[in-house]
């Protein structure tokens, strides 16, 4: 694989350029017989549509997705699922102006000097517009995940910026434009995010996503450890910077006594291992969080070079989220689920017929 | 591949067992031609080897590697490197009383839960003496990376427990116990982890390592970007918890302004990105951070259950690293080793023959 | 992957069924920097087209294909090439009979068992309608090993049913509805498929497809050889029952002092290997033979079984090629171009900068 | 990877030379609970072990497996098994003759050119001695495949140079040094394969290799068809030119009404398929047979070159099967073995619990 691919047996195969003809991807392995239409993908896509609020980019994308194959009178046929999302609104001419520099914290650089040609419209297949493929695609593995075993993923934001975002609700996660699980944040984030703005500026945000119901047992080790994966799967959103699992980097100032999470005929004391242990899932939650950096393109003047090298300004002007992280929310989720999904078929194929005496112990979080 | 197999191109697949006949690999996509023998690895197993400080395990095990195949006369010839070691010190009446519980902390409860059976001799293939092995292979990786690109790998603890350890030359690293870059901080570190060991306890640990000299362009956006890769591979090492890329969880509280590195024609002007941007290799070091919780292995009292569910008190003693972390330097250097030769040879595939007319800038850490 | 992916390094992924909205494949690793259009890959799709002589299915497709991404500004970026192939001739109603019977020879049967759900029409996922996608990646393939290396592919027809198809010249293979090499024998072969049609029966197929001007050195020992993938790749066209490399089952009643090529200073003395030794291409012409099967789908009546076991007589109307080998010579042709490119990239990754002081030796079919 | 696994799920990674320490692999991906012990491996490896008669090459080597892990108190523990075959019998000075010249036929030429660098000794990788490997994991699959679906796989030679031997009866198979099927015939082949020897030649063979009580619904379309990763897995068994399933080349002069299989409610009326239809299993018998080329290294002087490109003569002495294809039959059984389970594993993985209300239909040759 090239490296636009992921899952070993629910395989993602991703395409398309930000200004191209359209994105979408070949979603292999999903078993037979699954209900699905294009409204259970649509409803994840809207989450993460931009032009939803005016702290996101305000290009108009319906992002409407099309089922090309694999579904046969409503049902998952257990062959390969295409879907493709047609590019509406591609104001290239936002970019002209950039074709022959190179933006700060941006890929462009990277991207020259690797293949030799770059699309410069709107990033090209840098763009975070790739996104919207990975929700779709991880639309089909929540709903399966869901059916199959009541595995709900789910995501919100945990920092924007300086202003930490404490756990109060699920349920208020979807109604405000940051996926804060706390509402009382929001008038705060709303001025906190049009100072930004205002300032030329972005910034960085974390956010957490948590997976509840999943059974012990998933995850091959040594290598491919369900959280190895799950590393590999957030690191490769565009701009997240760092991840943890559990206690997370929190584990470097814990006594062993404190953080291995004690077992009762209850279940687990506490969950600082975020429900892996030995990249085997233990049954409890599994709790992710991640860094997601500030987005890079930003108004205000910097330094750079043009392709000969030469000393230049920069100032990227355009439709850009001034926060990339909040849109991240969906896709975290998207991706947890495809890493489940692909370790719950690898788990089937190879132990499906083991059976354990011992009664499993319910997961809690600590 | 079901798990104990990394890498596309260069690919290590491992096995064993901490009380087994060995542990091993077999390392598949070395190039032909370069000079190799087992004093070449044996440097680097020296160097995680048990037992060569107080600090960590006492169990004695020379880390014997033979070069079962892939090399004629000194060199390699292009077809699979086996590596062999073959373990001598197995006191499996160490850990006979804990076959039918499970360790707070420990992989015991879910290769349980899994396989539906349990190795129970020194956590089987659990144990973290599999990673041997890596740094067995990734000793191969070393030397090819250097000799083709002079790449250079270091690593150096940052933080064991409470006590921070600031960076003060790769000079003194392999002169201590701790993999420190400061032996100002020794003395103190020693007092530190004898009295860890005194209260029956074990502590988290962080540490950093930096590859010098990475050309830019290495990483296959759009899944399989350099950093995703460094994070499955870092955090599929046994105790890791969480990853980090350049200024890391740093990045939240950042603005754009301050962390997209500017350019200019001397170089890089900074390194918040930690040497990638895109998922490609900027020219940069490489840099990465993460944290390992502290051993689950203590012999202090704890809550668990036996495999009926029943609840009982566990103590584990037997000869374990009272901070895994310390050990875990060399083991995280091969792992980016790995890493990057994978990429390199996937790179050198896919665009072997591009010729991009910029200059290209240096990296230096910011 | 699960199965509709191939290639390791040049990876097409297929997606489609013969009476859906369409079918296509997103083909990732091809190189960046090479011209690429539409047309490039409409002159190899016109090949295929169905309705393009009596002695074919009169399916009306156009086969028309649009790129999705991957290439800018005329050129391939590096990143994934999605094609698209939208399916227009959709009569369903010619299939409606057969949804609750299983066709002696078709994969209804099988499909039914395997998934639990089958896409009754036109066969869905196991249409021969599914090679379009092959024969439009290898298009890719075929362009950039002409370019590269200056590798041309050609098939031809050697025998169908009972007539022998000798090889002429490959001028004339494009001329008639065949793929036959010798113009001569097209009247006979016209009037013996015309009596084929009539009979309501239909016939099996033998071709040969050639690489010319591969260098030495392609291949990956011990599995993944040269010929091995050929195999694979021929025997994953719908139909093929048999593969040969070079004097293939002729080899069995050969000796050892005739198979084996000599070699002279000139090159080798013959070609008895099909140009593959060990796994690797020895710089001869690749040439491999298949066996093609009768079309399944005739309009005699069969014995055969309901799905709820029962015996029934089944005919099969419709649009089908009397003989699914002719249509097959594109295909075959498609799925070297698939091999060998992969194969290239494997070596130019291991192997990029071996070289060997012998003279390489040119290759002739002996 | 590197060309030296195979397998998606039930993965064999082999390594070794001919004249090295040894020659092993780490299987990947076996069930964990399986009993498992040398013994069973070994009984294999016995059938194929070299010195067994005069008509085979009269190396002595016991072939001796050591289980290095993945086993534990008799069972399989999920975890990879290494196995281990060390060299005993390597007399190199046989061979040293060679090292600068190319045999005609042989892979030396193909080594040299593709690495740059070559292993004389007994052919080094490319020996045939690998396929000692292939056999050994062949056994835990054979086994597996058994247990848990009372899968038979055997195998018998169907001709000897111009020699056919009809099928008779599984009985007499191992009870012959040429694997016949048909006693009767091994006095005539014992006076062939002496004349061969005596005339310092060597010759073909064809094989036929059968799998009983394979489940309907295995295979991956529409590439990874359980067709093509059989072809696939036999054409890289050493010297295999041609592979063939059901009716094979035998389908270029069939009739649609002859070729397509009828189906009654009481099975198949016959087996053309060979097993296999739209690369799906279909609960027939699987039928492979395959074509083998005479050895290469023979006594009688040949014309070649050497490094420097100058016509030479080669004559190869030493200890080489006059047949190579005698040998072959364990070697095949094992292949299509490793091929079954991988395909069951994946049929786990994606239909685990589809059920389909129609009764399976038994098949039957025929």
């Amino acid at each position: 694989m090239s490296g636009n691919s992921m899952g070993l047996l629910f395989t993602v195969t991703s395409f398309g350029e930000s200004h191209g003809p359209g994105i979408g991807c070949v979603v292999d392995g999903c078993p037979p017989g699954m209900a699905l239409c294009e409204a259970d993908i649509q409803a994840e896509l809207d989450r993460r549509k931009p032009g939803t609020s005016r702290h996101v980019t305000q290009r108009r994308e319906p992002d409407t997705v099309e089922i090309l194959s694999g579904v046969y009178e409503g049902r998952t046929t257990g062959t390969p699922i295409a879907l493709l999302i047609r590019n509406t609104d591609q104001r290239s001419r936002d970019y002209g102006n950039i074709a022959d520099t190179f933006r700060p914290g941006h890929a462009d650089y990277t991207y020259w000097h690797k293949y030799g040609i770059r699309d410069p419209r709107g990033g090209g297949r840098s763009s975070a517009r790739e996104t919207a493929v990975r929700v779709a695609a991880g639309a089909i593995a929540k709903k399966w995940l869901h059916e199959q075993y009541g595995i709900v993923i789910r995501g919100h934001m945990t920092q924007i910026g300086d202003i930490e975002i404490p756990f109060r609700s699920w349920d208020v996660v979807n109604d405000n434009p940051f996926f804060a699980a706390d509402e009382s944040k929001v008038d705060e984030l709303e001025a906190y995010m049009d100072s930004i703005r205002k300032s030329l500026d972005s910034v960085g945000a974390r956010l957490r996503v948590v997976a509840e119901n999943v059974p012990v047992g998933w995850g091959e080790p040594v290598y491919d450890r369900l959280d190895a994966d799950i590393a590999y799967a957030m690191m490769n959103i565009n701009a997240v910077k760092g991840v943890e699992i559990g206690a997370g980097f929190g584990c470097v100032t814990q006594r062993g006594s404190e953080h291995g999470d004690e077992l009762t005929p209850e279940g687990f004391a506490s969950n600082h291992a975020g429900g892996v242990l030995g990249g085997i899932s233990t049954g409890q939650d599994i709790d992710v969080s991640m860094a997601i950096k500030p987005t890079s393109s930003i108004a205000q003047p910097r330094r750079s070079i043009d392709k000969a090298g030469e000393a230049i300004m920069v100032e990227t002007h355009g439709r850009h989220d001034p926060c990339v992280g909040i849109r991240a929310t969906p896709i975290a989720e998207a991706m947890l689920a495809l890493v489940l999904i692909d370790h719950a078929l690898r788990h089937r194929a190879q132990c499906g017929d083991v059976q354990v005496a011992t009664p499993r112990i319910p997961g809690r979080i600590g």
